[in-house]
């Protein structure tokens, strides 16, 4: 099999990138490990930034996410009783995010993309590339129990963190960044009305709360809970019960518990491997960087890097600008770092670090207290949240 | 000897506090260890926030401030050859700072303080202070040879970082942050025009430099030097050459060298003791906190502890409010540790720690980055280094 471009991973970052090539005249195949089934069964993040909206309007997808998605002007941090409204909207002159499920943005690629009769291959196992550093790599893949080799002129990887394309790059050429977290978010999901209409994100001493939904009728929390904690120590009484003391009383007197739908754990891990490109392999999203979920961020940033690398395939296939491949990497890793800092701030103003009261944790304080009292503090906070600029090439 | 307060330190804390205590009519003696040349001579900060420059109109000695500080409505951040200006004026609706040195305000200060005929105790040995936790404390010092004993209802602690006021407090009663830093400032004072009419803070690969001024026709320039580095190491020609090899190419053509009036190595530090009061003793000032001169925020915060204390002083003598006594603290220390956070975030941003390339020193550089491309982030700056609004006690 040939095509122009190899897309490995069919999550949101690799089926946008499809479709967005698509739109461009570029053929491209996505070979993707797990079933489709699978894929639309991981429940992840829900914020999506205005620029992320923009973005699958233009890839052709954006009429579900503009009659389904909720609307979002502004947000709120509790710190104990004390509650301290973002007002996105007005700190950025208008702008907002967007509630919308990963699941549904996956959905809508989906069907997009079969209705563009375009190619993708689920549950291909083994999946190795070859001659990223020739002019001529080619993937090869176990696929209905056959051997197949998929010929290309580039490969996106938009494989996440334990994909095999930031794997294929030879350690000698990467730089690698990261920060690891002493704790956990447990998740719950629940068809129950959202306790607030904006999303809480709680501090407070027993420990980090967020409040946040999918949609009017489906609520989404979050507690953190020590590295290590196992999902089975929860049930969903201990959960709502947990809950209800990390956020305001005046907020837990509103909430709604019901039957969790699903209940997990992840860790958070902040991540950043330098250059997003080598050769003829262009990585994207997870596959390059990780950020904590606080500040919502990691989605967001996968759609930020494939607005640069279906632009940079653009030039390349229509004008010939293969010049413009050095500066991938230079180009994402501008936002992507502005974004790792806004979530690792975020998670250490919001979260129990166990810290000891020394200097440090006083200037953190302080460095809180500043934002969350300053008019242009605040507006760093919000117009991080709603999405700094895309970057371009040019 | 009997008066209503008595302060310790004449230097410009102490002296501005006087000063306007003698305005509400409250009578004030200052005892200080050193001659009235040796404070004279002392050369240290130079840049008054607006709210300085006012509490010294309200205190009666605006008139040379007004006529001779020069006003800065900007200031620059020079990073290697890229130089970016704080626009202090057009961030925070038309504030500024003014250069004029601490000596001058001192000198306008000791002045007014001869012509209200104030006493002041110069040369005063062995001070002690004594039934702090009464309610008729007094300090005990020799003066001209002779023990004297100096009656009052309340103590002022203006006497600085080593002075005998912060440890006239049980240690039990105070906590203490604190901070050191790596490297010194090394300072020269030259009668020569300044490189540029506004102050350039430079991060460079080999260390920070700050070009500053006293006036006109007087320099102030900074180098950082490594921690226990001596003075002696540095001679003018040395120093002139450093200083060029770390401002931008541009600057350094404009820069004019000349021989050192003054040079002298300062270490950097970071201490905060809380609580600032403790029974009838005030802290004000270096006594109770400590900040690296990056931002010039040191004597300003002094400023603003002495404009929460003077207004203490009035409620409780005109309208019998020692309920107040305890909010002194707390009202000084919101403020302090927002500007400990300030003086500490420019000198992480702009001095060279050695540190090592990794996931920290990568979100520090996103931190700069971010806040000198962003609107909302120099306004951040701006907003501090003219200074926050001065807290109340009400």
């Amino acid at each position: 099999m040939r095509t122009q471009v190899a897309i490995v991973g069919a999550g949101p970052a690799g089926l946008l990138l499809g479709q967005l090539l698509y739109r461009h005249g570029i053929d491209n195949v996505i070979v993707e490990r797990r079933s489709a089934d699978y894929v639309l069964g991981r429940i992840r993040a829900g914020v999506l930034e205005q620029g992320m909206v923009e973005l699958l309007h233009q890839a052709g997808v954006g009429a579900r996410v503009d009659a389904e998605g909720i609307p979002h002007d502004g947000f709120e941090m509790a710190l104990g009783e004390r509650r301290v409204r973002v007002d996105l909207a007005a700190l950025t002159g208008g702008k907002r995010v967007t509630v919308y499920g990963q699941t549904e943005v996956t959905r809508d690629l989906m069907a997009a993309r079969r209705e563009a009769g375009l190619t993708t291959l689920y549950e291909a196992e083994e999946v190795a590339l070859h001659g990223i550093e020739s002019e001529s790599p080619h993937l090869e893949c176990r696929y209905n129990g056959e051997w197949m080799r998929l010929e290309c002129d580039y490969i996106a990887g938009c494989d996440g963190f334990h994909g095999v394309s930031r794997q294929s790059i030879p350690a000698t050429k990467l730089t690698t960044f990261e920060r690891d977290y002493p704790f956990g978010w447990l998740g719950l999901l629940a068809d129950t009305p959202p306790v607030h209409h904006e999303l809480i994100y709680a501090r407070h001493e027993r420990g980090f709360a967020l409040c946040s939904m999918r949609s009017a009728e489906r609520s989404r929390y979050y507690l953190q809970v020590p590295a290590g904690e196992r999902v089975e120590a929860w049930s969903d009484d201990r959960f709502w019960d947990e809950l209800s003391r990390r956020i305001p009383r005046e907020v837990a007197a509103q909430l709604v518990t019901g039957p969790s739908l699903e209940k997990s754990i992840a860790p958070l891990h902040s991540f950043v491997a330098e250059p997003m490109q080598h050769g003829r392999l262009f990585l994207a999203g997870d596959a390059a960087h990780i950020v904590p979920p606080t500040g919502a961020k990691g989605l967001n940033l996968a759609a930020s890097d494939v607005s640069v690398l279906h632009r940079l395939f653009a030039a390349i296939y229509h004008q010939g600008r293969t010049d413009l491949i050095p500066r991938y990497s230079p180009t994402c890793l501008r936002r992507v770092w502005k974004a790792e800092r806004f979530s690792w701030w975020m998670t250490r103003h919001l979260h129990d670090f166990g810290q000891p009261l020394d200097f440090d944790e006083r200037v953190r304080q302080a460095e809180f207290d500043y934002s969350l009292g300053s008019h242009a503090g605040l507006t760093t906070i919000a117009e991080n949240y709603v999405g700094l600029p895309y970057e371009t090439l040019e």
